[in-house]
């Protein structure tokens, strides 16, 4: 299997923090895939984009939803992110709005070279998200790629522990997240967001790298917080936290090699070989 | 139920961040028993003190962890530390060496006004305890007091977010974490340990209070990293964290009914109903 590698174990990442406009699809698309190709130009194989950049977030109402969202992967979106990573040979990670039938799902769209290889619909559902999107219904699924096993999961599905070791279980080396960040009640100033906490302890307690590209600007008064990063499998930061405010792009490389399994904390540590599964069976009649 | 409050809603607690010395019973012991006896000067309604404050941390061997470790309720130190709580009207969670007929647990004690009310036995045991206790058998284990629904973690446990999440859904409200935190490798310089990160993402995922309280000191060659903190149920620090060297008492009133089902983030959202347990099924085969 071919990995995409600049140079002997090392990947290099990218995540595309942007400012979808409500509304402006086609907009959207030409601002996230001129993105993409600066990304292709510095070298990356992999690019994250954040949640529904297609779309914008603050929607008025479910009508103006469903307007907005495509079919995965006959939409128009779909199909132009399809053609650029095959052209350049690389990966994408998008959140998109999704219509399927008479459902809408805050969904993500994991695209190679080859072609199409999966999505993600977001299970957990953010205040008015619930009024306009159905739950996500494919669980954790995690996609192995000639690039490594990736998995998925959409900004507030971040703040349950068990979206990233559902993955890490079955093996994910890298979780790519599209995410739309707001700020939240009770930020200390002075440190960084809670969402960096979250991502990093995610990180280190799986043994995987994340990386993060959110949005940036202000949609119909609701703000969004930037800080695009990516973490290694160490729960570091290895790039960003980005601006709060601009559109940027930041890279990482990393080797998915050291994820999983094979970080050992020492002689008798790893993480994922020390869960005490015996015990943390009450999650089954919970 | 009469609740230790100083105030309407509002418990104090200490984090008793202190240097045992390994093989010294008598002198931790006494250490241990005048940083309560501070502490209760000062109002606090419930302390909190390092992993195996009892005997120190770096064994030579697993006879000299036998001949330090005691009986739960029944042996010196748990003796001491009933009579202190009856005495101020405290509440003490406490690190312990154990012995239990031929094993050893690396637990903690709780201990009220009114007596013994449990113990815990660490789950996740770290590089060489592996040589020396057995891994705990009781499960996590939640105490209903009359000053709210207290957990315990040691240390490493707070690696694993399963721990913090079968509290939380037993309903604790305050985690209570004996810790005799290490050294990481992949810390950043200028950042917090990631020790603090983890307890800063598990309070706020799973919406409840957390103290820790850490040792001190270098032990046989092994230092240990103080920055006893407590964090309330959004996950920010309210105390701490202390000192990286020095012993240290910190204190913070909390209202534990904040916790939990109570804290809301939004109209749509509350961290534990929003759950997926349809989809975290998968647990049930790993």
């Amino acid at each position: 299997m071919t990995r995409h590698l600049s140079r002997a174990g090392q990947l290099k990442i990218a995540c595309i923090q942007m400012e979808p406009r409500i509304g402006d699809i086609e907009g959207n698309r030409a601002s996230g895939l001129a993105l993409i190709e600066a990304a292709a130009q510095q070298g990356a194989a992999l690019m994250v984009l954040p949640e529904l950049c297609n779309s914008g977030y603050v929607f008025a109402d479910r009508e103006e939803a469903a307007g907005l969202a495509e079919q995965i992967p006959d939409g128009p979106t779909c199909q132009q992110w399809l053609a650029i990573a095959a052209r350049r040979g690389v990966y994408i990670v998008a959140g998109i709005a999704e219509r399927d039938g008479a459902c809408l799902y805050n969904a993500a769209v994991v695209i190679g070279p080859q072609g199409y290889i999966g999505k993600y619909r977001k299970l957990h559902l953010w205040n008015h998200e619930k009024l306009f999107f159905t739950p996500g219904d494919l669980g954790v699924p995690v996609f192995d790629t000639p690039i490594g096993r990736l998995g998925v999961a959409v900004c507030y599905d971040g703040w349950f522990p068990e979206v990233y070791r559902l993955a890490a279980l079955q093996g994910a080396e890298l979780i790519c997240v599209p995410t739309n960040w707001v700020p939240m009640s009770g930020q200390l100033d002075g440190h960084e967001p809670m969402a960096i906490t979250l991502t990093m302890a995610a990180a280190h307690s799986n043994a995987m790298f994340i990386a993060c590209a959110d949005r940036v600007g202000i949609e119909r008064g609701q703000a969004f917080i930037g800080k695009s990063l990516i973490v290694d499998c160490s729960g570091w930061p290895v790039a960003g936290p980005a601006s709060e405010d601009s559109e940027a792009v930041i890279y990482a490389e990393i080797d998915l090699s050291e994820a999983g399994r094979k970080r050992q904390l020492n002689d008798y540590n790893q993480l994922l070989t020390d869960r005490r599964s015996d015990v943390y069976g009450v999650f089954r009649s919970d």
